[in-house]
């Protein structure tokens, strides 16, 4: 018989390593192969074990990705041999992850998977600057979505719905899209005063915030050269933020001791 | 000069200890004085540091709540007496948490603040059925919606726009509502037989799931007599749990060895 081999599918969470699950810790530092994203930091990739292989099959839009199908093979393989492995994504890998399309695949060929949550980039944002993702009389809810379409696809969001001035709407991965977003949700008669918060590489040393509004959000964005990982928050939560920064608190404290 | 008091809003996670962050871990094993909610895991609260005071706060539906207002002055006073605070809420402070407005109160009267985020239910229902929250072909986003009101006000929920079958929406607070929200989502046309996962006490010992769709959940939710906190996912998603649940797979390897 073939020994059993697992994979955990881990939320590495949006970067600080602090930021890690105590299970999501514990169960890479028991593995014995790691299969990492180009999204997790570089300071929770070093954390795992001396002995362990590391295998990246990180996705950069433009450099030759390791294709879906050719990172399945690879845990396949890897669980067939025996190994704990674990599938170190960025963020939880429920959320924009493609961890329950890599679980399916394992489970319909036998192998054991178990997932840990990580923290997701809206709430690694959200904790960075202050800005809740709901807030009473602001926003009675949240909704997560995508800017992100294929080449050569269109963003056929549905504006109407998404443009409800009473949910905070955080986009991923819209850098690219996100002049057409601002124009969908305007034109479903989203203010164009609705604060817009973008954060770039949020809870790492290189994090960048740029506060807009949804008619020039495009501009600025463009402006300052706002690269990915960047997350979109918008909404009148962000009112918040102006406000009251946290790092400003932050910043006073460190300087007067 | 006053000491400098500290308070930190820390995200206790849904319940499994493990699932704390390590930051959380830190800043609450650092504090003084620990306020929590009555949602936060007994096993959590026990992990508070030997001198530290502890300081309950728990709203329960109808037992007496602690006022916010209270809650506020508590913090506030512990801070400016010099403390650091631990302030440890179910969840993420910044989603249905209150979190943000305990710190805007905070803020305005001079005492620093900042935020470690927590697994919110939704990710720990998520990751313990293994049904994730977007999944390519099912759902292209997640929508988190509450389903509480103040006693002897309405739902005045937006069903047009949260009746949507390519998003998945997650229901906090909902089971005294369940059968109305069903309702109004029917109404807007999601097909009755929307598969409806509720979860209670996820990731705690207590933990139960009852699979159902869209127009039996108020039924069975009711013959299952479900109580908070319980946590409603809604959306094609859940198809996948009925194939293949992960915890199906987790006896199969403890019953195999
Ligand atoms: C493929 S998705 C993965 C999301 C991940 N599973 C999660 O839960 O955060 C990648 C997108 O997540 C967002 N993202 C991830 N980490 C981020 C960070 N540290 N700061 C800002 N955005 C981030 C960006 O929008 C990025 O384009
Ligand atoms: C006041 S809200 C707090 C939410 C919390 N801040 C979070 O991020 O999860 C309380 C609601 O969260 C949900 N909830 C919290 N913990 C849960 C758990 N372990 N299992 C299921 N639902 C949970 C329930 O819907 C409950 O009524």
């Amino acid at each position: 018989m073939t020994p059993a081999g697992h994979v955990h599918l881990i939320g590495a969470g949006p970067g600080d390593p602090d930021l890690l699950t105590l299970r999501a810790l514990r169960l890479l530092q028991e593995a014995q192969v790691v299969v990492y994203d180009r999204l997790v930091d570089p300071r929770i990739v070093a954390m795992a074990p001396e002995g362990a292989r590391m295998i990246p099959v990180g996705k950069s839009p433009k450099c030759h990705p390791v294709p879906q199908d050719r990172i399945n093979r690879i845990l396949l393989d890897e669980a067939r041999a025996g190994h704990v492995v674990a599938r170190l994504k960025g963020g939880d890998p429920m959320i924009f992850g493609r961890g329950s399309e890599e679980a399916a695949f394992l489970m319909a060929h036998g192998v054991r998977v178990d997932y840990a949550p990580g923290i997701t980039a809206a709430q690694g944002a959200s904790s960075a600057t202050g800005v809740p993702l709901t807030h009473r009389g602001l926003a009675t809810g949240v909704q997560y979505v995508t800017g992100h379409r294929q080449a050569g696809q269109v963003l056929d969001l549905d504006w109407k719905r998404l443009a409800d001035p009473d949910t905070t709407l955080v986009v991923y991965m819209g850098v690219a899209n996100i002049g057409q977003i601002a124009i969908g949700l305007m034109t479903e008669n989203l203010p164009a005063t609705t604060p817009v918060l973008a954060i770039s590489r949020a809870t790492t040393p290189g994090e960048r915030r740029l506060l807009s509004r949804l008619d020039r959000i495009a501009a600025d964005a463009r402006a300052e050269a706002l690269e990915a990982p960047t997350l979109f928050i918008i909404g009148k939560v962000v009112s918040l933020y102006a406000q009251q920064p946290v790092t400003d608190l932050l910043e006073q404290a460190v300087a007067h001791g």
